[in-house]
């Protein structure tokens, strides 16, 4: 089993530290394809990616499509083209959100539309999603192809959703469901299904790779907006109750306006629906969702699928791959408690 | 050779009526197809597609992809798909476009930015290009993947290259067709290419199909950009001066200002650079191209791009196809005149 040591010698080694030591040759050739990739004449291209994509992004995406690889015995190379190109894919998404959101910090730092502006964020996204699909046609393979421009789609369409159901109290947990399912699962279960494809296994591990990607990504989704809430969340270099004063409804608050008096509802449509806010109310909302343990639910919420996404797993034998996977599951639903 | 009567009986039939008629039964098809993939259960989407796309498109470039196949002898189907996803990153590209310049007009309605919010024109972009991109998978023809995902990575490479160049009155003629080239003739290019390789023709024809989209797009943009400053314009549903009030440097005033005096050097750097502009300006801006003849400059490079178009389709044997493509050339150059 690889061990990672850490640099401050006291952290011990994450399930993220050990799926890194697990891809690492392979990690490193994905790195460097983005970096070529990203590379164009036009120097506010390289410029503005690089802002975004070398700084404290954790490859989780990318490193599922390794480590799926893996799982599946893969000795080939077209996993690194499909890796890399996830991750382009994650990254135009992100700067189109921090362009819809209006967001002022991503990855603890000032969000790239701040610094480079809206309109070069919606562009150099549009370069980046480009260059996704050329990294794609590289690998050469068709049925790659249809599942990531497929999950494409569906990413697209659930910020569409995501945006039609902002300021809606009435938002139901099914929506909420399908939101996330198409915003963030979707990339995740591409990303780990594409690994059995390359590697030609049987349907049945397919599958399993893609429903192991699936719930996790939902399980990530639902913890993410969880932390909103919570006072962890400056440890993460984000701000907490961003989502509360964007107007967007998650978990937390779907449950909170369902289980809620008539006053409750009344404080939660003044705030999130006719966004009148005051300084106060951030903190007024964050004991409503305490009194009726809603961000517990979310997170109750999110290990129903971990364990789905763990079971999923359990078809394929023994390995320390697959153990790290498993691992990772818990890792994403309790990082920050 | 097929006559287009018009419906008023009186306007003769243009290039472009007749290369509808030459392509009706396959643009019949292209349109169902594009129908069909805009659909989604999220309303916004189909909505603010079909707000775009079936309203004024004339559907130049995905009849030009039904037109170079049918020259090339194409009896199959997979130029359908085709067809619609150039249409689909033209229709994508457009929306973020909108975005980017803030326009407030389009096709002669209110730009879809102004009725349904930027985030929304970002988002359902997105989800056409991903569409696009589903669109190109179903050919499954590796070589047009391989084409169109090059194209929307220039394109997109094209428009940062043009924002980055906004307001900066030095920018050199060289610079400027760099921009058109890549934000207008590589779709162009791209959508004629693609005809000769689903057929599977020789390189030659292929190259000579490429070279007619390019060349044809340069002319196109030249054209749109002289238009601009042309009294003609309000007859094609857009007011004049747009690129004036945004700041826009077009061929136009790069040359006005090359030939200008040093005055005529303050008078652009104030009104294009720092963006002080009053309501005289435009006028005046006007006098200047008048004076030193920079629009008709424009179209006489459009002319000389024209003339390459032509030619590079004298391999092929004549054909009414062959006829209607090249007297489109001399069509997209007259428009407006």
């Amino acid at each position: 089993m690889g061990v990672v040591v850490s640099l401050d010698g006291e952290r011990r080694a994450t399930p993220v530290d050990r799926l890194k030591a697990l891809v690492e040759a392979d990690l490193t050739a994905v790195n460097e394809e983005i970096l070529t990739r990203m590379r164009s004449e036009v120097e506010l291209i390289p410029e503005l990616a690089d802002y975004l994509i070398s700084s404290g992004g954790k490859r989780l995406r990318p490193m599922l499509t390794l480590a799926a690889a893996k799982l599946c015995g893969f000795d080939g190379r077209s996993h690194i083209a499909l890796a890399a190109a996830v991750e382009f894919i994650h990254t135009a998404t992100l700067l189109h959100d921090d362009v819809v959101d209006g967001s002022e910090l991503r990855r603890g730092k000032q969000a790239a539309n701040l610094v480079y502006g809206n309109q070069a964020s919606v562009l150099v996204g549009d370069f980046l999603f480009s260059r996704s699909f050329q990294l794609m046609v590289t690998s050469g393979h068709l049925r790659v192809l249809d599942i990531l421009s497929n999950a494409a789609a569906v990413i697209a369409e659930g910020e569409v959703l995501q945006l039609a159901t902002a300021n809606n109290t009435a938002t139901t947990e099914d929506t909420y469901l399908e939101v996330i399912q198409a915003k963030t699962a979707a990339l995740f279960a591409a990303a780990t299904q594409v690994g059995a494809v390359v590697a030609a296994r049987p349907d049945a591990e397919e599958e399993a790779l893609e429903s192991y990607g699936r719930n996790l990504g939902i399980a990530f989704q639902l913890v993410d907006d969880a932390l909103d809430y919570s006072g962890n969340q400056a440890k993460l270099g984000k701000s907490v109750g961003d989502d509360f004063r964007e107007g967007k409804i998650t978990l937390p608050v779907v449950l909170a306006f369902r289980r809620g008096s008539d006053d409750e509802r009344a404080f939660w449509k003044r705030t999130m629906e006719k966004m009148e806010q005051t300084d106060a109310d951030l903190e007024e909302a964050m004991k409503l969702l305490e009194k009726h343990g809603t961000v517990d639910a979310t997170i109750e919420r999110a290990r129903h699928y971990g364990a789905i996404a763990k079971d999923a797993l359990a078809i394929f034998p023994e390995s320390e791959t697959r153990e790290v996977l498993q691992e990772l599951v818990e890792f994403v639903i309790s990082r920050g408690h």
